[in-house]
């Protein structure tokens, strides 16, 4: 479906031609707009978006609205997830109404669990606080699993009928081995995003569902969906891809690839100690001609998330590229700031395991 | 899918050969076995069976064992309900847990209603309670709404991936216009039959599902899920069809083919004065070469329902056959035992509608 190549996430992207493809919109203009944009908003990690104008005029107003993104609680949580979460903790500090259906049917119907009681332990006991400790407002933030929410499958039941089995499989690419629910997951995906806009909700309302391009699809379907069974058209936004630790795609499956929120500081050190180097073959080399901060882990993962300051950021990324910063040291940093946040978020999270019920949709 | 004729069911089905057509067993010998039969038993209505003896096995040594009969709350109910109803409290006298799964998913993915919701509150507020006047130990049934169980969905999810599109679609002949809530409720379907043998219910034992030829290719479905997600293979009961007030196929669609449980009881006289007879043309005609009892709707309702007495049922068709009998006296008689029985069961009813918590899983 996508003609992204997953191999080819190390900064040689033309997004562009992503947009091109996939016909969203460019953010540029509403990059500028924002009042307070996180560090994803000023440096375009967020690069494009559908119908992101109603969500501007929420926020310019202060209307209600809302931002939903899904966990799949196939694994703890890792920096993929957290692209995602911290984007919805941007929206709720404009104002935002959050929503986080974690999808324990989705891990089991594409056979990422051979245990459903064990996907929705995993989201209970790890991956909710893990969430909550990232500090959501719980008088502002609806977390629910999907299959112990009963509104799910009554909304994906009602939504059902307003699309087709012909439609589905275009979208997805069914074919007969794939199992009943697979197919239903794609209708029970679109009522997740539409959880937010039910009458206990304050009814329709603009709804804005952060994501990487390769789930695009389910915002076709879902938007397809939602004139029809009376609601607003969500709309979402796009980010860039996070290269993994071994500089190829990040996926939790590789545990070698991510670093997960619950690792053990001193293990996601030496990860990063290990990761993919941007840098050139030896250090008289890289002083002489510089390293590449665009494929370099250390560099990116600094600018996705850990160095808050952009001046800064941008010195790290010049002085690399001139060879006067080295990979060691890049990656020192980001260790230092990784630690740190994790022994932090950690410490947070055990608290947060005590406060799942006041967030959780029952 | 079915080869047997709608349109055929004035008495001349042959169930010798729908019983080689969907290659299910003669119930004659069990017919015998069981302990006070009800009338579907004694006079054969009850025609066939899958896998009855591990039934009979559980009622003979006192194990544990379940009944379950669908309703789908589309319309109030009729008598073709009480058939099934029937036979779920003729086990229940033999022991059974009682479940009544209400698919109001069903009614409205096969768009036979516009509003879920509306489905639901029949359900609460007139099936289920029409349900319960008919004598159901509340300790030993469980009623539960399809969408508002949630534990319906989990199980769904959990055998989904035990099956397949293309076997799915083999039973049951989706095409590409098949709304997905559709494809996915053959999969609810065989949810609702397993739930009896959840651990909360006691873990794995024999279940019976009465049902008409019609619905086997749900029981064909679930017996091939079951085993594969270490539940035992269910049982079912195939009943002779039941012939509509004007002769032909009864349906909750055409209230003049039906009596309804909650129709006012000269409503319901009406019905019969006006419906199908097996007479001769003319009274005197009648008298001299005698009447057709297998498709007169007032023997057969005598015969399936309100005449409980096999000796004097006999000699109601033989003096019917006769001429003896007339096609207005048996109309009256059927009448007269209609009207006191919905007379009763509506009492009944209204007392019930206070009862509906002690039924209802949630």
């Amino acid at each position: 479906m996508t003609k992204i190549s997953v191999d080819k996430v190390e900064g040689d992207i033309d997004y562009d031609a992503v947009r091109k493809e996939f016909g969203i919109e460019n953010m540029e203009p509403y990059l500028h707009k924002i009042k307070k944009p996180s560090l994803m908003y000023r440096r375009g990690i967020v690069f494009g978006h559908r119908d992101f104008g109603q969500v501007n005029d929420a926020i310019t107003k202060s209307r209600r609205f809302a931002v939903l993104t899904g966990i799949n609680p196939s694994s703890p949580l890792h920096l993929g997830h957290l692209m995602f979460l911290n984007q919805a903790k941007f929206f709720q500090d404009h104002g935002a109404d959050v929503f986080i259906p974690i999808s324990n049917d989705e891990t089991y119907v594409f056979r990422k669990t051979d245990d459903l009681e064990k996907a929705k332990q995993t989201a209970l006991n790890d991956v909710i606080p893990s969430i909550i400790a990232l500090g959501f407002d719980s008088k502002k933030t609806r977390i629910f699993i999907s299959t112990e929410y009963k509104k799910v499958y009554e909304l994906a039941v009602k939504i059902s009928t307003k699309t087709t089995f012909s439609t589905v499989k275009a979208i997805f690419g069914f074919n007969n081995d794939t199992n009943p629910g697979q197919i239903f997951y794609s209708i029970v995906q679109s009522a997740h995003i539409l959880i937010p806009q039910l009458e206990e909700f304050g009814g329709p309302k603009p709804v804005v569902v952060p994501i990487g391009v390769d789930q695009d699809p389910y915002m076709r379907l879902v938007r397809d969906i939602a004139e029809r069974a009376g609601f607003m058209k969500p709309s979402s936004t796009y980010h860039k891809f996070l290269i993994g630790l071994q500089g190829g795609k990040m996926s939790s499956s590789k545990p070698e690839s991510c670093i997960f929120l619950n690792d053990d500081p001193s293990v996601a050190e030496k990860k990063i100690k290990r990761a993919f180097s941007g840098g050139a073959g030896s250090l008289e080399e890289h002083r002489k001609s510089g390293g590449n901060p665009d494929i370099d882990v250390a560099c990116q993962y600094l600018y996705y998330f850990f160095e808050e300051d952009d001046n800064k950021v941008k010195k790290i990324f010049d002085d690399y590229r001139s060879g006067k910063l080295t990979s060691g040291e890049v990656k020192s940093n980001l260790a230092e700031k990784v630690k740190a946040f994790l022994a932090e978020h950690q410490r947070k999270k055990e608290k947060a395991k005590k406060e799942v019920d006041k967030f959780l949709l029952k």
